[in-house]
């Protein structure tokens, strides 16, 4: 683990979230980052503790203050001289399945602060560090530097009664999609997952889900394998969405 | 125009909100809604001039209270009595483009009010008095009652330098696509119109559009005329979704 | 009805082409194609009863030489010296559902067939004809030329037992954004309506559709409405594609 | 290489399709059909030469009869007892660019039969053998077994001056949404590959694409790459769609 490329998750008190940490930190010294360490903090350990290198980082990824500050944390303390190889933002504002008319205006800002905003911010952040990985002549990293962002059902549909975080979710794709197109031909990989269906964690053991069927949800280590191809595609040949559902999923 | 029912453009200062108050006002009183008078009051003024009954409302779509004190307003005294037969959300706020480094989170936010919190107020205080018309056992309006929401190309789209704008578009159409699916079963028609050019009017008069070809832009009145079929169709057959574009325009 | 124009219906035989027809028939002449009279005859002989003027031809939309000859007998002995105005295009080869694996390759030809090849065709013979109209200088027709594509659920959705006549659907929407593309910039509308649910005709009255609600099926007269509506616009504002379903249809 | 498994590509003559078929044969033997030894044999002799194990069967995909003597090759005398572990479908129905109205019926049956009917009847041969690994109780594949589509640009567009071909290609893609939906609760992986961009093969050795950008065309074996994710994903996510193009490639 010589490298002096890093990886970052956002969000990554989550299942998806950690298990990307995981698989990103067999390759990569990797960043977590969540509002506290409550939620990173086991999953930095449990890296470091099976020979990979982990650090968390607190950090409120709706929050630009915030955020600035947990960057140059990582850059003149954390992972001095390290390259960013690959960013992934999975911070999901859950928004309150509700009737229309009892949403409040704040449930909506709710999911516009941590689904758009956040991946704004966390962009703003990431591209600069992930153009300067693409343009660095001598010190290639071993695959073209990664953006991916962490969708869900609600990115491509609006649903009865989930209009605030489907909002949200359809202009995080949006983003997505805006920056693929900026910043791809500048060899930047910006891609997004459109994850249909329960993840299979702690939270959701007790949901029935798709009639109970084995692997009936979705297993965060799979997720987090797709994540880890999309970073390892060449740039002749980037994915920029696609979705992941488990077999029996509807849809 | 004994009617009891009134229709409601918000963004009327536009030329699509003014054409749509105009269209309207042949079968309903109508109020036009936008930031200041300076914005609405040559429509009122032509509307009424010409026959039809209109009045002009302040208020700014993306502030609760400013909406709510404008509802009451039109309820109170501008308009007791009648019942709501249409609303049209118009407002358009316009994301610079640019390059999404240089783009700031105020910008951001600017789309995010305009384009979707927006949306969200209106909606809020719309819904609830369409569905006391679409309730309505004794006095059944001409046509089921409606929300028609301006879209454009960045809804479906998130182009190169227009993240932010792209973000806040594709979170309204996601938003009418949630309010359709909770609402048009309770008779309420929520319909999203995608207007894929340049429009037609003063400000654009010098574009060079579709390389100068006659009827190259939009035509203002004839979005309108496509709002008010909308606003037609019985509920045995709503269109929830439709593309406007010019015959040139490369899609 | 001194018009010198006429209109078109392939699949006149069918609740959505029967009202297409009529509801033409009070601006144009109107011609109905289906394989046999026993199809056209009823809707023929009530639009010339209630003042219309309606021929019938029988002809077959997957053959060429069949379409060719009932075009031929339309230019020289029905309608001579008259121009198309508008073609609407519903025939649906219905696609039995079956499970895959138990359908057959005559059963997806009979699909591509009258989904496909018969939507080639027609705009092969319609094309050149609404040409023609858009480029006369002496004689402009009151609207746009204009050629409807009707689509249904399929047109966008491939689904379990149903991958045929998805399939013909699908190559259907997909030919008709063809033809907008090349034919929008040289003056002709092309349209796609995407159905989506029951329709209310004799053959369907037995159907149990969305619990029985009253306009739980899309009335073809409504449709035929909204076919209208896309004939009528002016070419700045063309819509490519709009959807229509029944206000409780679940989507 | 003591696998009992195998996979399959058709279309095995272009670039995706033998660097399809190299990549598989990494773990499976492989088989490869194209419509005569001359498109696959080259692919086959440097499978064999480098250590893996490939055979080339003749076969027209669009010919039922034709794909059914193959198969039944396959089983009887060149891979007896083996189960099928992954197909790919690869044939690409060149439909030629032209103007709408000097396209032929022939032209549009070609893509038909290509791009549709062949998927269609490939199909039909694979699904059995693929339900059947799947249920296999004993004998577990090392993934879950996996049929492959490769689309287009003109999957998810219709482009002007490409209608047929856009026919087909969009027909593909519906029939694997169908095929997705009803056998990925069986446990079978259904995907469709968006590869979007000029591939480089010898043919396009002197195109000028994406301004002659390095890696502005799609690598084969970067597709081929992906198209082995795709097989190892496990059911709890699997992908139904992606794209893939290159970084430099408008979209």
């Amino acid at each position: 683990m010589a490298s002096k490329f890093y990886a970052i998750v956002i969000g990554a008190g989550t299942g998806t979230g950690s298990a990307a940490a995981r698989r990103f930190a067999k390759s990569y010294p990797v960043v977590l980052m969540a509002r506290s360490p409550a939620s990173y903090q086991d999953a930095v350990d449990a890296i470091n503790a099976s020979g990979g290198q982990a650090v968390g980082v607190s950090a409120d990824a709706a929050d630009e203050g915030s955020l600035k500050a947990a960057f140059a944390r990582v850059r003149d303390e954390l992972l001095p001289g390290h390259k960013l190889a690959a960013a992934v933002y999975n911070v999901g504002a859950n928004f309150k399945r509700a009737p229309f008319l009892e949403a409040t205006v704040a449930d909506l800002d709710w999911s516009l602060g941590g689904n758009v905003r956040g991946t704004f911010l966390f962009a703003q952040q990431t591209i600069p560090l992930l153009l300067e990985t693409a343009a660095a002549a001598a010190a290639r990293p071993p695959h073209p530097p990664t953006l991916i962002l962490t969708g869900a059902t609600a990115s491509l549909r609006g649903a009865a009664h989930c209009a605030g975080f489907a909002a949200g979710m359809a202009a995080r794709r949006a983003l997505g999609q805006s920056l693929a197109r900026e910043f791809g031909p500048r060899g930047v990989h910006v891609a997004h997952a459109v994850v249909d269906g329960v993840i299979d964690i702690p939270r959701t053991s007790g949901y029935n889900v798709n009639g109970g069927a084995e692997d009936g949800k979705l297993d965060p280590d799979a997720i987090a394998e797709s994540y880890w191809h999309l970073h390892t595609q060449p740039r002749s040949a980037f994915t920029q969405e696609l979705d992941l559902r488990p077999y029996v999923e509807k849809f």
